[in-house]
C-alpha cells in the first residue's frame, strides 16, 4: 500500500538487522489518517468475503482493526486479550503465543460468547514476524468453529519465517508493506 | 450520550456493588459504530477546544480515542504502555498508576518525542472509577509541558471517588454516561 510504505521509508528506523521502529505512525503514536487509509484498504481486499467480524490481540492491532471493521460496513471488533481481566469472564476460549522480542509466553483469549460458531472472520494485527499471534487466533477459532476468512497485517517482515509458514498453510494473508530487510539502518521494502 | 445509554440498560450487566460489565460493546468486543458515534460526540463537546493530540492508554480507550481523533479532523492518536515494549525507546515520560480492580502498580510511560510541548491535549478512555489512570496521564502531560484541554471518558462510575476529584481539580471532564449504581444486577444511570 503506497502510503504506509511512504511513511515507512520517511519515518521508519531500522535497527539491528530485524527491528523495525515504526511507532512514530503506527504502534504507539498514530497517524489515524493512514490508519483509516489502511483499514479501507484491507475492506477493499477482503471485499468478497463477506467479512462478519474482525478480530485482533490486545494492543497495537486495535486501531487498525478498528478502521479495517468500520471500512466494512461497521462490523464487530474483538480483540483477545492478553492478561487476564475483569473485563472478560471465565468462559473463553485460550491459545498460547510465545512473543520472540520479548521471549516469554502469553495466554491470549476470548470470550466464547462473541465468536459465534460459523461466523467468517478476518484476522487483523499491526506486525507479523514469526506468526505466532495470527496462529493463536487461528486456533481460537478453530475451537470457536468458525471460518478464517483472511489475514491483513499492516507490516510484514519478510525476512522472518510467518509469512511464509501462514500462506503455505493456504491462509489468505494481505500484508500492505513487505520488509525485506535492513541494511545500516535503511528498511528494504519488497516491490510490488 | 443516549446511544451509549440505551447500550447499557441493553446490553450492560451489573456484578456486585461496583463491576459494570460491558464488554459486549465497549472494551472486549467493540460495536464499532456506537465507537464511531461516541467519537463524534465527544469532538463535539471539544470542538472548540483546538485540540492537538489525542492521549489515551492501553488497551481499552485506543478504539475511542480513534473515533474521537478521527471526528477531531484525524488529529494523532498516542497510547501510553503499560509494559515496556521494544516499540518504546528509552527517552519516556512516565507515571504510575494504582489499578483498584487489579490491586497492582502500573507504570505507564509515553515516548516523549510524541508529546511536543505546548501541545493541546485530550485524554480520552473507556472507563472512569478511581481517576487513577487519568491522573497518571495528566502527570504526564505536566512533564511534557503540554495542556491538558480536558477528558473524555465513556463510562463514568459516579459512584467512586475519581469524577469528582478530577472535576474540583479543575479538569474539563466529559463522561458520555455515568452510572449511580448496581441495584441486584441492575445498572443504574444517572438522568441528564
Amino acid at each position: 500500500m503506497k502510503e504506509l510504505k511512504e511513511a515507512i521509508l520517511k519515518y521508519g528506523v531500522g535497527i539491528g538487522d530485524s527491528i523495525v521502529k515504526v511507532d512514530s505512525f503506527l504502534n504507539h503514536r498514530i497517524d489515524v489518517e493512514l490508519s483509516t487509509l489502511m483499514g479501507r484498504d484491507i475492506a477493499a481486499h477482503f471485499a468478497e468475503k463477506q467479512i462478519d467480524i474482525v478480530l485482533t490481540v490486545e494492543s497495537s492491532g486495535i486501531a487498525v482493526a478498528m478502521t479495517t471493521a468500520q471500512a466494512l460496513g461497521n462490523i464487530p471488533v474483538v480483540f483477545a486479550r492478553k492478561s487476564t481481566s475483569l473485563n472478560v469472564g471465565p468462559d473463553v476460549y485460550t491459545a498460547q503465543v510465545y512473543s520472540f522480542t520479548r521471549q516469554v509466553l502469553n495466554t491470549i483469549r476470548v470470550s466464547k460468547a462473541y465468536l459465534p460458531a460459523g461466523s467468517r472472520v478476518l484476522v487483523v494485527d499491526d506486525f507479523l514476524a514469526n506468526g505466532a499471534a495470527i496462529e493463536g487466533m487461528r486456533d481460537i477459532l478453530t475451537q470457536a468453529g468458525c471460518e478464517l476468512a483472511g489475514a491483513a497485517v499492516c507490516v510484514e517482515k519478510g525476512f522472518q519465517a510467518g509469512g511464509s509458514r501462514l500462506r503455505a498453510s493456504g491462509i489468505d494473508l494481505y500484508s500492505l508493506a513487505i520488509v525485506d530487510g535492513i541494511d545500516n539502518g535503511k528498511i528494504l521494502l519488497r516491490e510490488d
